[in-house]
């Protein structure tokens, strides 16, 4: 059986024992048995208690061993000391999938850290699957596997849907299931993977990216010690056309201390994660309110939109400017209806507003008809990728709703590439109704934009970016020190264009250097044991000739030995002096949990002051290094604001990807590289590294 | 009787007209009708007829003149070409309180405008309140006044409450009905102002202001067109302590145009409306949700947070670290709790989280005693301004429901003044429980935490800035030509430190100038009639010596005379080349509608490329611009980011507060200044105009 069989066993189990079974319903082993047997599980259930003949009416066994029949999956509700001698009991009987409530593990402290080290040996041993410990477990809604004690179904059941939630934490999911059954969002599965001793949320999504019942995957975390595990998962869940939406928390300071203190797992770097949900096409939710309106959204349409460019339908003027604003705020644009369209509105409705948004007025509440008669219009002639239609409490009318129905199945029918969204007040049972046909349904007018955006941004996302192919070339041996000239020629061998330096050893080399380079030059002292050269009085600028440079020389020399007396000096590096251009930041780093990542920033106050930077998982290409520089504020500046000319953002794309390239094939003998300043000059002229520092790992 | 007086006889009617009142239920003379008789309205009903007996089943008036009784408000519901009619004989008879349904006035082009300004003209003439035209009325909840044709209330009664809810559009209005059912929100009046003849928004907040029954008043606005009166409204409210909540459309260039088509009224610059609301202590909010969070929060909170210090109280350690992400970005401080209260914790749950967020976990389903004792831990010793507690879905389950009941009761009751908000899922009814007892109640937790940050910021606002008195002083009369040495010496009458400049007709005066100033200077043509110098070739900066000043004077008046022909040259402006500090922009301006605004920003990319800059209503103190300071993205470097000084913030906001001034005290002659670069020297070294433009107004 291939592992992912195994999963799909664990999660449709035809057999399910529970290992402290018990009748007591404050006991957490009374939820699953009461859950399975109530609400109709198919599959054998076989409550173990040494200590009783039966548990809620059903026969108990007194272990595992006497159920002598197969057993699929083995609920364990032990306490955490004889948590050990039940899995091998089990195991020895062939059963490979374990669900532990039992807490008391690496939640606990270093004691429990090692006890679960041990359940984590034994499931790598003996090919198991294990689902916790400290977890609440899990729920295959339409199979009705009750593998919890999530008091949440007692309060009434969720409704089978395409929609998988797994969570890391065991409370939120619990309010996360009572949340979908509120607001009627199907589930398909619902996994908690609390401490994660074997099974993972990365294990969960790329399982979920085979089951034939998910359409939408909901992923909670706070961290995650396996990048790549993770990021082939997501790359999964892509490929299988399957969205997924991250809620992670941890994003603050404040938050990652919380999610550390909360779990053992690592919060790690959030611009990192960022950077992952970016590259791997994952909706990133900050709220649990945008964490459900975005699974909602991807769950209800069939479709997504043909283009950014929204139609906006309203009857409230005010609450047309209103989605006008959020719709800009959120980069989609708002064409406006071709005249002959207008006029066709206008000749309906002499008071219309009829630019996009098109404003209909109360009047539609008299011709309910205007409603399909204009959104037709403006798909037909306004082409719009998506059209949002606000109806506001004219779809909770008795009267009224009949012909609100009747636009939606029209309008659904004869466009059933574009995406339909309303935003009104509206019985559930309708709501529902409308759901069914694919039309999505907020209450809040600017939810309903955003989530466009979010459908639109899931079309406008490529494939996960691995390039694994790419990133074997280019390994280099790092030298154990590696001063500027050294980082420059790698760099150079890279791709990256680099200021073409000369150490020098003395003062007659620099003259020669500085007159084949031409003046003016820059003066750096060379030592591999210097990061900030200027803080040693190490950089002269602007040095105009021979007999300058010659003056430079000696005095760099000797300022640098008198402030760092230890360090070793190769001598003193002359390069030409570039001017203008923008000065940009270019940074690689090894994550330790997602690998080589680099980073974009414009120079100076951009950086230091206004962290203005965006990162990507590395290796990237040209494409997503040209998004890495869009997405920064000061971008404008490299377009070409203030009267400038524009920048050689190819160039700058190039280089890059180059460091990203460079990066991920270096992973293993790179710490970190900094190029500060690369100079991006003109259109056309490239771009080019003034200073460097490439840090191997010790 | 006094205006305010009228005002509440409009909306406390103790007898009502309807013209237009009508059997059909199809047309909008109906609604009123039957909304009054319905639902127990206990003034006198005049239903006025014509063309009928009765309507629905009561004697009908053929006019108003056949009422022969007082009428307090006439509704009427008649077309646009009736109205003025209907208004003459009613006024006639006395009354002077009116809502106008009927459409067909200033929305409607430049005919139905000129009708429109007769209504205006009548009321102004008469004394009288006109509410519309083009509006959906009014509904004064709790006295059961229905002067509105608004569908909503025949989908059920919004409950009576302490929230008004004023809006210039009536579909939002409408919307906005059937929300505040939807939520539980009590309602005590329900205003549409539509065309705004007479009433407009500004005049229902000040008399909402002194209203009884209403202790918040949320407002939807599009535009503004008399932005004194909107200043001593929102003064109003804020003296009477009542919290003002505004949505106002057309943020954007699209929200603006598509409010501009909506009605008549001007969008105005978004910029000043956000410092109107600013300054004047309103809660703005951004979507439909954000309004009714806002409106309830400030309904049902009766207490504000003493410090922005907030005390998280968790079941789910992953939500504990998701509000945590929100406090920070919220700009509250979690400190952690101090430490003998954590050992406490940690003696009853060993597990907990204990810093802050605390984390007692799921054991508090079997210890709810947990959730007061952690409480009053919390408060006692950690002293936290608010509590923020997530139970998730436990207050949703009928056996723990009283705990958390008996929990809430005991926290308000020992910390009245300590604002309390839970994030759960839980009953509607057992929500209406809790919010009685003051306790806030979002099944979102974000949410829970932004409205703690608006219950901050309305605790930490100020009253309303207008300084009136200051205002008289300063006025000046401007020439009609304004070069830059004039307007230097005008800046530093003000109070705003200008660099010594002196116009120089010769060469030889320019180098006296140059020799007293001290080298290096700066030399710029002078002439009023030159905007952009540099353009001209009328700038050189850094002259060095006696001879440099010669010949660039004679350069400037040859290049300036070539490249700008006409233009009248005053001579050269020689002034001292000032180094150093940081370049920052100030600005004033005269709105249309607020009068004078004042701007502030950072030089260079800040302003031109990131739009950084901050604005507020003209004059301003100290203190005001120094919030304006701290609100820029670029505030760091000022503070001395990068190793830099510290700049002289407080020669800044001086510098801030007095152009503030004389912008106000100039509204009349003024139209434009700036200040471009103002050198904000090191801590204690002040500031200085480098360059400066006066624009009177023309």
């Amino acid at each position: 059986m291939t592992d992912t069989q195994l999963l799909t066993r664990l999660f449709y189990p035809r057999s399910v024992a529970i290992v402290g079974a018990s009748s007591s319903p404050t006991k957490i082993g009374a939820v699953p048995v009461s859950l399975l047997a109530q609400h109709g599980y198919g599959g054998k259930l076989y409550p173990i208690n040494p200590a009783a003949e039966t548990v809620q009416g059903m026969p108990a066994f007194e272990s595992l061993t006497a159920v002598k029949a197969p057993v699929d999956l083995a609920i364990v509700s032990v306490p955490a000391a004889r948590v050990l001698p039940v899995l091998h009991e089990a195991l020895e009987l062939g059963t490979k999938n374990f669900v532990l409530f039992s807490s008391g593990f690496a939640e606990a402290g270093e004691a429990g850290r090692l006890q679960q080290q041990q359940l984590t040996e034994l499931a790598l041993g003996h090919g198991a699957n294990i689902l916790g410990p400290n977890c609440l477990g899990f729920m295959n809604i339409r199979e009705r596997v009750f593998a919890t004690f999530c008091t949440g179904p007692a309060g009434g059941l969720v409704q089978p849907g395409n929609v998988a939630i797994v969570s890391q934490s065991g409370a939120f999911a619990g309010y996360a299931y009572t949340l979908a059954r509120e607001r009627g969002l199907g589930l398909s599965h619902w996994i908690t993977t609390g401490n994660q001793c074997s099974i993972d949320v990365a294990d969960c999504i790329a399982w979920l990216a085979g089951d034939p019942q998910t359409r939408v995957i909901m992923v909670y975390m706070e961290g995650c010690t396996d990048g790549e595990k993770l990021k082939d998962a997501l790359a999964k869940a892509y490929a299988a056309g399957k969205p997924v939406v991250a809620c992670k928390v941890g994003r603050t300071s404040s938050g990652a201390q919380a999610a550390a203190s909360h779990t053992a797992a690592m919060a790690g770097d959030d611009a990192v994660y960022s950077a992952l949900f970016k590259q791997y096409g994952v909706a990133r939710a900050y709220t649990v309110e945008e964490f459900f309106n975005l699974g909602y959204a991807f769950s209800v349409a069939d479709a997504l939109p043909s283009n950014r460019d929204i139609g906006l339908l309203t009857m409230s003027g005010g609450v047309g400017a209103l989605m006008a604003d959020d719709a800009q705020i959120a980069g989609l644009t708002m064409s406006p209806l071709p005249k002959a369209a207008r006029q066709s509105i206008l000749r309906r409705v002499p008071f219309a507003g009829v630019n996009n948004p098109v404003d209909i007025t109360g009047q539609a509440t008299s011709e309910m008809d205007l409603l399909s008669y204009t959104a037709r219009l403006m798909l037909d002639e306004g082409r719009y990728g998506s059209l949002v239609v606000f109806v506001g409490a004219v779809a909770a009318s008795p009267a009224l709703w009949p012909h609100v129905r009747e636009f939606v199945c029209d309008i659904r029918s004869a466009y059933p590439d574009t995406p339909l969204v309303l935003s009104c007040t509206i019985a559930p049972a309708n709501k529902q109704d409308l759901e069914s046909l694919g039309c999505l349904v907020f209450s809040d007018p600017s939810t309903a934009i955003h989530m466009v955006r979010a459908l639109c941004s899931r079309r406008d996302g490529r494939p996960p970016r691995g390039l694994p192919g790419r990133t074997g070339t280019g390994t280099v041996a790092f030298p154990e020190r590696l001063g500027e000239a050294a980082s420059f020629a790698l760099l150079e061998a890279a791709g990256i264009p680099t200021v073409c330096a000369t150490v020098c050893a003395n003062p007659r080399e620099a003259v020669a250097a500085a007159r084949r380079s031409g003046y003016p030059v820059v003066m750096k002292i060379a030592s591999a044991d210097i990061a900030h050269k200027s803080d040693v009085g190490g950089v002269r600028l602007a040095i105009a000739d021979d007999a300058s440079v010659e003056s430079a020389f000696s005095e760099i020399m000797a300022t640098v030995a008198a402030n760092a007396p230890t360090a070793a000096l190769d001598g003193v590096l002359v390069a030409p002096m570039v001017k203008g251009g923008v000065e940009c930041i270019l940074g690689a780093h090894i994550d330790p949990v997602f690998g080589p990542v680099v980073m974009f920033g414009l120079g100076g106050v951009f950086v230091e002051v206004l962290k203005d930077v965006s990162f990507r998982l590395a290796p990237i290409d040209e494409d997503e290094a040209r998004s890495m520089v869009a997405e920064i504020r000061g971008a404008p500046l490299l377009a070409g604001a203030r009267g400038a000319e524009p920048s050689d953002i190819q160039a700058l794309c190039r280089a890059i990807a180059a460091l990203s390239e460079f990066a991920a094939a270096n992973r293993e003998g790179l710490s970190s590289i900094d190029v500060n300043p690369l100079a991006v000059l003109p259109e056309g002229s490239g771009c080019i590294a003034l200073d460097a520092v490439i840090v191997p790992r010790t």
